[in-house]
């Protein structure tokens, strides 16, 4: 286990996560590994947790995305975090935000990390490591994240050794940090295998103030099987594919693909390996069961990502047969897998779910009801506006179609129609490139809708359209659809 | 005039603008020079108005930006356009627009030549040039814009050889074009004066069909003195920008600045003049006057943009005096001034006018009371998103304070309040870096709103607290104030 620790002189800095969690005070800045999951500290944060419970302690966390095992919900919970940045995925922690006991900045993931280059300044840094390098640098684990920027802002630095991870890892992670302004140089990848940087993360030695020592796997992915809807949405992308091909717009090598997590992304994974596509390439944030089912099949060749984040069988697929895959994927920083430059360069099929969207294309990714937050924008934003294709998918209706996830106006924007090229539901796709307003409209309305809300949508539009605009609205019923929800428990009108 | 054609095999190719004209049919696509009014058609647009009037021709006309000397409005008034992109400032068009009889669409100004890579097909492309150089390449006048594009894929070429435009233009522009995916590389400019491209336009001179002389100017910037509201705002932001000095996170060379069209620009960029600043760049989308201004007084070294739109004596100036500026600036296509890989690169600081914001920093760039269309996007999204400082500014209230730009929600989004660092009014500037939307909220009311409208705004945030959420709103009444408006003429409320 000590050998985890290859520079014998941070030897002596071994100690509990109790310990470690004591060099956190009340009102610091604290930075943490952890994206989607995957990585994040396993010890020092949960201990921070229990001291919060006892002590007036209230902290500034920033992580690379969502925390695992419930982390940010004890946190929350013992009344430790003051602010929290950029994204979150945790019920509890979501419901004090809502309620605004907690303040929340939900971010591009790929810009969190500027913030610290700005007026925030860093206390802390909790590093999840496999393990310490001769040079005091560190390899990490599942994920990369900010990790790079908070141990080269961080005063201290909290290192947290995971026996589960093997040592293999080095060398999966491609570790590189544009340069501050006004010296920043180019980001030389054009081609998602391409790696620049370094196999592990810089850091000064005597800023590693403790080592921690865990155990403890990465929380599980969620199992999303395949359900009818999103089968259908998957379908539907597929086919859409399969004309651009066509069509000669695209080959059967498309380009890189991004996709956001969850059932919808699986699916269209999934329906890759009946497919004529091959040699496919991911230049994503994160990697899910799907990306390592698609290796194996053989029809992708490549992924980059900030992050795994997979089941536990996959897990030991992955981690336990790392010779295999080594050479198939990488991990990067997030604000290099998300940066706008390289989406933008590398021409990025980027697919993510949306809460809802409007007649015209307009986004929402992140507000129930124009208020409450679900989790946050994460990298959706940085990949929609770069991408060379953007697409967003949502189920057409929900809770036994008492919610129609198409509305005349969505309640809280995250993407504007200037953003989003193709929308999908389960009843069908809406190829929105070079329509104006009115024709995305009657596209979207004719393609996307669920059959119970088409005519009230129809209606919608064509009365406004009567009042005239360049995007006609009727402000005054924009968002009746909503307000009946809230009133009533259903967008349905009574007939 | 004819040695301004220095391909002799071209030169048979000249005709007159009506003749030109003949070539664009019923249902094509046409794309033509033209960016903030620099560098336009002049005489085969025009021309085109006029056959429009007595026969049956609609196209879809796209441009590098706005078009000058009226033309968008006769050709909207003669019927001529079916659909136009990505952007206008013409009051005919943009009535016939909001009428819903012309479609538009508004687009990024880097994206907007992504297009021609999808399902639109470009039949023909206007270009006007200084000269055709010998291997029959172009070299452009005033603007760069979509040009380059257009050349490149359009089926047939027509050049309007502007003869106002000294030959002497040569080497002000800086042609340089991505590669098609998948083999896009790295754009290598890491500072505001690297050239890195050809001087001239490649075009197939098989394609040139028709070559057509003009000797007309650009129409002139409209001057805008500073009143005591831009005074105000610009001050704001000079102060800003010393105190960002003083906590040391920007030099007094600042980062390159990038200046949206209009009074406030003008107003800060003048009070430069009179500043510690010094050694200053800009990498934005059009000079003005207060450019060459600021180069003329010795603080601005270097300015690259895609336009050059500015007022008839700095016309002379400039272009009279070629040999004085020609290494002070740059003209680029618009996929290169505007391209997002640069804008995060450079570190721009980034400051563009709003209609509206909202609390929690949405900003409305385009749309009167959520329906109407003024101008479009243009490139503030290509720069609020990817800059390093996302300014907005706005009067706090107009119209004899009957209207309030600073509203509970804004009736149509164009930036997301993830894209919004800074915004100012005349009555104040809100730092909203490092905050939650309820300190955002705050921020904005304590600082921006105009004193008719602050405890009204106030009062709505404060019950939208109670109700909850992370981002507290009252759907029923977020548009209220514009329904008012709509209704009464004035935002106020009977009191």
């Amino acid at each position: 286990m000590i050998e985890r620790i290859r520079l014998e002189s941070l030897r002596d800095k071994v100690t509990t996560a109790e310990n470690a969690a004591q060099i956190i005070k009340n009102g610091m800045v604290v930075g943490t590994s952890g994206f989607t999951k995957a990585g994040d500290s396993k010890a020092v944060l949960p201990a921070l947790a229990e001291k919060g419970k006892t002590e007036d302690l209230k902290i500034t966390l920033m992580t690379g995305a969502s925390l695992g095992h419930g982390t940010d919900g004890k946190l929350a919970e013992a009344g430790v975090l003051a602010k929290r940045m950029p994204f979150q995925v945790d019920p509890i922690l979501r419901k004090k935000i809502n309620e605004g006991e907690i303040l929340f900045i939900d971010q591009h993931l790929s810009e969190s990390a500027e913030i610290l280059h700005g007026k925030t300044k860093l206390d802390v840094a909790i590093i999840e490591a496999a393990y310490i390098d001769r040079d005091g640098s560190i390899v990490p684990t599942t994920s990369v994240g900010n990790s790079v920027t908070f141990a080269a802002m961080a005063k201290k630095v909290i290192i947290e050794i995971n026996t589960q991870v093997p040592e293999e890892v080095y060398g999966i992670h491609d570790i590189y940090q544009a340069e501050d302004y006004p010296h920043r140089n180019v980001i030389p990848i054009v081609a998602p295998w391409n790696k620049i940087g370094r196999k592990t993360i810089p850091v000064d030695p005597d800023k590693i103030e403790a080592i921690v020592f865990t155990n403890v796997k990465d929380s599980p992915a969620d199992i999303a099987e395949p359900d009818h809807k999103t089968t259908a949405i998957a379908k539907h992308i597929l086919r859409f594919f399969e004309n651009e091909v066509k069509e000669g717009r695209l080959t059967d090598r498309l380009l890189p693909l991004q996709a956001g997590i969850g059932k919808v992304a699986n699916a269209v994974l999934t329906g890759f390996k009946h497919s004529n596509f091959y040699d496919l390439t991911m230049f994503s944030e994160v990697l899910q069961d799907s990306t390592f089912d698609l290796i194996d099949a053989g029809v992708l060749s490549f992924a980059s990502a900030s992050s795994v984040t997979v089941s536990k069988e996959c897990y030991e697929r992955v981690f336990g047969n790392l010779s295999k895959y080594r050479d198939k994927f990488v991990l990067r920083p997030q604000n290099i897998s998300n940066t706008p430059g390289l989406i933008r360069r590398l021409g990025i099929i980027a697919i993510n779910t949306a809460i809802e969207f409007d007649i015209y294309g307009n986004v929402n990714s992140t507000h129930l009801v124009g208020t409450k937050i679900m989790n946050g924008i994460g990298g959706s934003g940085d990949f929609a506006r770069n991408a060379y294709l953007s697409i967003f998918v949502t189920q057409a209706a929900s809770k036994e179609n008492k919610v129609s996830h198409v509305l005349p106006m969505v309640s809280h924007t995250d993407h504007t129609e200037h953003d989003v090229d193709i929308l999908v539901t389960d009843v069908g796709l809406a190829d929105l490139r070079g329509l104006a307003p009115r024709e995305r409209a009657q596209t979207i309305i004719d393609n996307c809708v669920h059959p119970d809300y088409k005519e009230e949508l129809q209606s919608y539009f064509d009365r406004a359209c009567r009042r005239g605009g360049h995007t006609p609205h009727l402000l005054e019923e924009a968002f009746s659809w909503h307000m009946r929800f809230s009133e009533t428990g259903t967008m349905k009108k009574d007939k």
